[in-house]
């Protein structure tokens, strides 16, 4: 892995950009997202300065989704009660030219799952992100790979960056995969970010606040999308360092992280941001 | 602004006989509230004494709500599914003579939205409340506005405190704005509430957890909705000024405040409660 | 009460090493719960060491079910939409020789929910936890009572025993009461279970919690299902006494009890867990 742009303090000043860009601008992001999640989700964009709805109806989104700044899609809790409705949603933000953000949680639990998540990255997500086990699976039967055998958390990196290439390639979403290092990729450039402490993963739910941390990064400049992902990913893990700093275990972290977030500066962030590219 | 009844004792004393009744009666609140609230909605009746019960299925409520003490329902995460099981229980509410109290979440964000919450204010809550854009769109859409447009937060106190007087005049329910200052009127009386500290809005929930604590004080004495609904709205920002001064961001006064309203005795709410006829 | 196998210290190491080994195994945990309760109930799993998986749609239950260690089903927030979803993943881990475990949550609020109650009992949960009222009322329909008359939190503990018992005998399943004093029987035995404080009462679904505690220690050892109950209900009563020693009200204790659950050394687990046969 080696630096790009020469500095650490490139990458620093782009992420601070962002939130106290999200910060002024307070972002409307919708959430379709997972009933486990939704209470760290809104907490998340809220204590980042954006604004959280909640709104999942197909009945809503026709008048809803055309006035939001980004579209957050996350398939925890799926059903197919809310698959369509998280289709109509994808599909007016395509409308309207709002980026949207999928997170395809546990992509590989089910058949109606996997298929449900391909059907929704055909609708043209901005950003996907997921862990190793779930971008692996959805890169896989992207491309015509039968078997989704073996997918599972000890995936070695190397297999997932290639995954996160080609699925980057092949729906021409930036592709990010969450782990000890997150790899951010748009199936060219590939950058690394090594911000956050393990104990997030003891929280449930942080993955999908931090989508849809990136859903408010990526509303403040579609165009730059690869670069909110990464923002995203290490400003929210930055809120867990300083967190962890005072959290006696993971509840405590939850709280600690939530609080961080909304009180960054702009030299807390600049000095501990660790994006590089590989 | 001036004094009603001559001094603050009055109001403070009000307040804590609603808060200490609520504690030695426990009313059963049933609550149809949205997903992102649920945890804290019951967290906060039950931490004032209350007893939550989360029960929203059409199937169950006939048996159910007959014995309940207040029903809450809240629309933040509407639909087609959810809408007809409000109205039954809103029914029943009414035929078993039980206090009800609506929060119109997001009230202008579709037509079916507004259109849901003006069908279930003709089922006659005792009490709305809502920020000032939602009061707003209830009151000119009550009375055959066509306009829906510009609802948004930034209206002036006084244009909500009209729309309130108005739509409480038109549905007969105690109408409370919330705010800098929170707005409570019949329609003829105006109360105004100066408790609560500004960090309360980035916590998701917070809005829709002092509805509930709302539904619970009406239900000790439902002959005095106006009051019930601003000693409820004072306690519940008492806490939060309470949990503000050990709180070191969102999420830790989003517990700090529970924990208050828990703690709180006569001394700290008698002294605190500021709430003054307008 | 008097107690069996001659020492503390025994049924001390038991809920040790059932801890200890979650810790090793990480369960996978089928969650099919409230609303209220599912981040609790994940952030419960996820600090004891286990692998929550909150997935309920009958559609994906058939793929996924098979492969968890137990299942865990929850009747909180009940709807008829819900209701066979939950049937065909009980189902399934019948089939699958999987532990299942049901928490009948408010179980005679209303003659859907009895009747639901009833008809998951006949898919043979492994070990079923809740009130006295709860138990008393499913064990008086099980034995043909029609009266559901005066089932609330009232009722003697020894009403509880005996309900438990008989709904254990007539179910097959190992039958736990929470209260002051926990108990737990196969029908034969009881034993009881002296950890945790009242506070814990006042945090919303921390009964919800627990229940799921009891699949995952269920699930590393299922033909000691009475052991594995016990040990997770005095675990998790630890873990909110420990976490009582700093907390400042129900939202601290809260967040103390899944750090301490987190934490929780051999020491303290044998020094503090209070077992003992009935």
């Amino acid at each position: 892995m080696e630096m790009e742009d020469g500095e650490q303090g490139g990458w620093g000043s782009k992420a601070w950009d962002f939130l106290s860009t999200v910060r002024s601008v307070s972002p409307l992001i919708q959430c379709i997202t997972n009933f486990v999640s939704m209470d760290l989700t809104a907490n998340t964009l809220l204590s980042a300065g954006a604004s959280p709805a909640m709104l999942h109806s197909s009945i809503e989104s026709p008048d809803f989704t055309p006035h939001v700044h980004a579209l957050y899609i996350n398939v925890g809790t799926l059903s197919e009660n809310w698959l369509p409705a998280m289709k109509v949603a994808a599909q007016l933000a395509s409308k309207f030219n709002k980026p949207w953000v999928l997170d395809p949680v546990a992509a590989s639990a089910s058949g109606f799952r996997l298929k449900a998540c391909l059907e929704l990255i055909s609708l043209k997500p901005s950003v996907i992100r997921g862990n190793a086990s779930e971008i692996i699976a959805l890169a896989n039967v992207s491309f015509g790979s039968s078997s989704t055998k073996g997918v599972d958390s000890s995936h070695e990196s190397t297999d997932a960056v290639e995954a996160a290439k080609s699925l980057a390639s092949s729906s021409g979403a930036v592709v990010a995969v969450s782990g000890a290092v997150d790899f951010i990729t748009n199936g060219n450039r590939v950058v690394g970010v090594r911000n956050g402490v393990p104990m997030m993963q003891k929280i449930t739910a942080t993955g999908c606040a931090v989508t849809a941390l990136i859903a408010a990064f990526v509303a403040i400049d579609p165009s730059h999308a690869l670069e909110a992902t990464a923002s995203a990913l290490a400003v929210f893990g930055v809120a867990g360092e300083i967190g962890m700093e005072t959290a006696g275990g993971p509840a405590s972290l939850r709280m600690h992280l939530i609080d961080s977030l909304h009180g960054l500066d702009q030299t807390a962030v600049i000095s501990r941001v660790k994006i590089v590219t590989v």
